[in-house]
């Protein structure tokens, strides 16, 4: 077949959008499953429900790109143009579905509607060449259809907008459409370090992400970590997987920053390493206040590992509940090795554990004093092989330093997990 | 002044949006936050770090908008081309900035790292005539500049892509000076309500949402709450206040929903209830494995109000330092009424505190039954008026049924608190 799908854009339409009443999700999710496919993405573009800038949006896109998928605006309203727009662009009339109009009929009756109202039907009806995609888990139908200009051929794919619609026909009705219509494959490989900044990170991997043309090696932003992804462009889905032998040249200059190569990011690391021993965690937090824990629960499965937590937020709760001793909070103050140190092995002993990990620091904006300043926080894991800590020093507003404290608390347990064989 | 600017569009770029490897939470927040100074957003757009595409897209922004908001690509790594871009752009080169040079050294200096690499400096690099907007939670400052073409002014704003360093930077540098740009100044008002569906409230309000011209009175979306947006459009900052009578017609109806008129959210809310009448609370979490404290602690001054929590995930954590009868845990399980008063009351001993509330619930995605679903929780709020109890049967992921549920557990406090005179 000549007419392959190298490049794909995504629009995405709707006033709520434009208006910041929604995050747009759709455009993250087909860009993962396009690149995933191997379609390149360039552009993703969000318009509001208006028929001239939608045209204007197809027009330029259908110059650039191969694949249009568009999401929303499928809907019975009177907002909701874009099989209209799309039919309009394509120069194609509209014309009644029966399939999905009986289907229409069906939901109604069901629903014990006896009226339908006009607008319902309109989304029966579709650009007269369009390939229709049934929609199982609503009432708007999605469509595929062609727009031929200048020698080139683009695809136009209109899906609905909720995601629990959009997605299932996207896997349903798009995919094997599309595997059957791209070039290229893509392998992905993603390799996440802490402990090291990323310009650095980049210096000694300058030449690697300078001269590999495939598989690429490239930065990756991630708040507290560093990340570097490695794509391989595959001709066929047997190729050799050439990731490794870039892998293995990371490995060798930064291997000791790299704490997993794949998807998981360090909480969930900690929590597969824990479960894997079948051993259990708990958690002291003072000026993290329960994120560190919440954290952790955020991935089903954590209550196999995670047995509970201290919100030590005032100084006597350190005292009484982690037993931590008042003349360490009188002499040295909470914010210090001693007290980290005095919360890990109290949590342990309260939780009974077989690790715990403590975070006692200055969060800010008030606070701070010229000795320890905001962003000033110790961190201390406890297990059967002792204890360790970590002093951070860290910018940034209360929350970065809340979050940048809890990444490198996993850390430092990991660290701790690393020692028990 | 006449360049007054009335539309905006925003740009983001970023090859890890393309790949769909993060979601683009930063087009919503700026389009909101346009949106509220009354800039018209016609367009949104995502585009890789490539120079020529860039190039493309600030040519065709600049034909149809005032300003155009860019996000990404400000940081020290090869790939960061934003800067660059928009000085090529504007026909300006670019030139070393002292005080973002000095500000640099002083941050590596005070993270300790002596090392600082050739790249990091690019960050103090800047177009000739920009207006340089420092960074307070971060390394790469923003910036702001004119194009000029065609009798046309359109104003370029780069902010860094990180949500922690772009929006306080929004907040700081752009707003204040947008306020003065802008031809419509607007004067809203939040009305924040709880305990009824946005359907429903839209219901009631439907013949006010629809017929009222200026102020306009529109639903806002927000997650597990209702909020309504008054917006009154002036003239002059001195027109009288139109939005009260609005606010009235609201309250009429709606009054017993409502928790808040105006920014804060209801953590913020029983935030400053609390350290109005000098009480203090603790939390007891299962579920929410900490998220409930957490949330509380986001606020500076958290520390006058939050004493501490447990984070009571296994059961024994509940009997054995909550005091939460064995006999209610094998006979009514975890999520039951009875767990939740028990907890609620066994952590106002523990930690001495005014007020207490428990979360204890299923939020999946494994762990439900017929009788308890995903989705089933329980909360209970604890104070010297006594015990009060909320049943929460929620849809979603676990992600957001765990939000959800906080937001219910400090509406819990809150009503408990109001029974305090």
């Amino acid at each position: 077949m000549t007419n392959k799908i190298k490049t794909g854009e995504i629009i995405c339409v709707g006033t709520e959008l434009l208006l910041g009443q929604i995050i747009n999700t759709n455009a993250a999710w087909l860009a993962k499953a396009l690149s995933d496919l191997g379609v390149s993405s360039y552009y993703q573009t969000v318009v509001g429900d208006n028929r001239g800038r939608l045209l204007d949006c197809l027009e330029q896109a259908s110059k650039r790109s191969d694949l249009i998928v568009l999401t929303g605006g499928l809907g019975p309203t009177q907002d909701d143009i874009t099989m209209s727009v799309a039919a309009e662009f394509c120069g194609q009339p509209l014309m009644m579905h029966e399939p999905s109009r009986s289907k229409i009929a069906g939901y109604f009756k069901k629903m014990g509607r006896l009226q339908v109202t006009d607008n319902n039907w309109k989304q029966a009806m579709f650009p007269r060449d369009a390939t229709v995609m049934e929609n199982n888990n609503g009432t708007a139908p999605g469509a595929r259809l062609r727009y031929e200009s200048n020698h080139k051929t683009t695809h136009l794919v209109l899906l609905p907008g909720p995601p629990s619609e959009m997605r299932p026909m996207f896997s349903e009705s798009v995919k094997p459409w599309l595997t059957e219509m791209t070039a290229t494959r893509l392998r992905h490989l993603f390799v996440r370090m802490i402990g090291i900044g990323e310009s650095s990170a980049e210096t000694q991997l300058l030449d690697l992400i300078e001269q590999q043309q495939n598989p690429t090696l490239a930065p990756y932003a991630s708040e507290g970590e560093v990340v570097f992804r490695i794509t391989q462009s595959l001709k066929d889905v047997s190729d050799p997987d050439l990731t490794q032998d870039v892998l293995n040249k990371v490995k060798a200059r930064l291997g000791k920053y790299i704490y997993e190569v794949g998807e998981r990011k360090m909480p969930e690391v900690v929590k597969d390493m824990l479960e894997e021993k079948g051993m259990t965690i708990s958690f002291a937090e003072s000026c993290t206040a329960g994120l560190a824990a919440a954290t952790l629960a955020q991935y089903p499965g954590a209550s196999h590992v995670l047995t509970g937590g201290l919100v030590a937020y005032d100084n006597q709760v350190k005292n009484q509940i982690l037993g931590v001793d008042q003349a360490i909070l009188d002499r040295e103050g909470a914010v210090s090795e001693a007290c980290a140190v005095a919360m890990a092995t109290g949590c342990r002993d309260v939780f009974k554990t077989d690790f715990s990990v403590s975070i006692t620091g200055i969060a800010g904006p008030e606070g701070g004093t010229p000795e320890k300043p905001v962003g000033t926080v110790w961190l201390a894991a406890a297990s059967v092989k002792g204890t360790s800590v970590r002093k951070l020093q860290m910018g940034g507003n209360r929350e970065r330093i809340r979050r940048v404290s809890v990444l490198n608390a996993f850390d430092l347990i990991r660290q701790q997990i690393l020692l028990i064989d």
